[in-house]
């Protein structure tokens, strides 16, 4: 048997002065590291030929490993197509934590959340996170993903909230603004892959500038006193 | 022959003072209301159960007729789910002919424009407009539905590029501002069928309420200064 031992990984474990946890610790890394490969190349397989005409042969023959190595790091294609979607919402979760305790509006802090909303959305993991939940998934993958989607959503909404209470933001419907806004920001999948003329960032920055904006004549010129339609309009938000 | 002729279309053929030219044009009629009611039932069915999953039966028995009565009126399946993206679209067409000899304001003709987007996107035909693209499509036909999105898209960038010349509508980036508007509206597909708190009308009139306002302290409040952000996100949509 000591004949037919790897001997590079042999030497490795009896490497003098190295605790054995180290190099433990090192391979759960390294696994870390290649389970996230397999899934930014299952989100690139996504987004190229769609959920259903991909394989995990194809993800593996993209990675230039056998099929069982994708089975080391991910149980199904399902699995894969949920680690894309949180990939992407994790990112705007952990934006909700950084903005929970900043002391400024309520509106920067809904801002810098749209920025990242924005970047995840511009980013690899885009496409996955606006589409996982129309693919046929387990009624337990739907649920865990519309919970995490209504929690995005609620956490847009409570920021709308306290912009209207701390008054950096106009009265308004926070789930109707929310919907809006989120809205915007998702639709970015749609037509991101096929223009890249921006980046991921500037993008988001240009979407929280429209939504500051919004489509009204900057500063108080004359065109405003033409615009009847607004004062309608604003009262059937009001409702 | 003649005695297995239905009595009531021959009686109905012979009838005195009447053209026979008009019962053809209200054949015609009768051909183009059944021809509606089997497009919005394709339309429901879609909306239920997603493309992939109806069946020409499906939308038969809906109808509670059988499978050649509807090939009487379209070719396929594929044939239906275009007619009911153009069903929806051309509101948004129509909506852009009626505002365009208009005498207003360009943003004005906007939101116009907007509204009736948002209604069609809320009524029964918003999920194929927004999701038909998505199918396996011929080539032929995903040719089409993208020229025909692709219109609507230039004739809302047109309308803010007007808007912004004649001072309605702040200096933005239109092909954003037109990415930004459209994709929240389009994502009411997505949430309006399991929310239907509010009529389609009243979603679309609330959209250009908040397109108009943003989320800006309305007025000249002191939360204004307090708001550094928007100075520099203004700048990288200047861009």
């Amino acid at each position: 048997m000591n004949s037919r031992r790897n001997p590079a990984s042999a030497s490795k474990s009896v490497l003098p002065g190295v605790s054995p946890w180290r190099a433990s610790r090192e391979r759960l890394r390294d696994r870390e590291v290649k389970r996230d490969a397999v899934i930014r190349a299952a989100a690139r397989e996504f987004n190229r030929k769609g959920y259903h005409n991909t394989s995990l042969d194809d993800i593996a023959a993209r990675l230039e490993v056998t099929k069982p190595t994708v089975y080391y790091y991910v149980t199904s294609k399902e699995q894969l197509l949920f680690e894309c979607f949180v990939a992407g919402v994790e990112q705007i979760r952990a934006a909700f934590r950084d903005v929970r305790h900043l002391r400024v509006p309520a509106r920067e802090r809904l801002n810098a959340v749209l920025r990242h909303y924005g970047e995840a959305v511009a980013s690899e993991f885009g496409w996955c996170m606006v589409r996982a939940e129309h693919q046929d998934l387990s009624p337990a993958m739907s649920r865990h993903i519309k919970s995490l989607k209504s929690e995005i959503d609620h956490g847009i909404r409570r920021l709308i909230r306290e912009g209207v209470q701390d008054g950096s933001i106009g009265p308004c419907d926070p789930k109707m603004t929310a919907f809006a806004l989120a809205g915007a920001l998702n639709w970015i999948a749609h037509w991101y892959r096929e223009d890249r003329s921006m980046s991921g960032a500037e993008i988001a920055e240009a979407f929280v500038a429209i939504f500051e904006g919004g489509l009204r004549p900057r500063g108080s010129t004359p065109q405003i006193a033409r615009a009847p339609p607004r004062r309608r309009a604003r009262g059937a938000m009001a409702r």
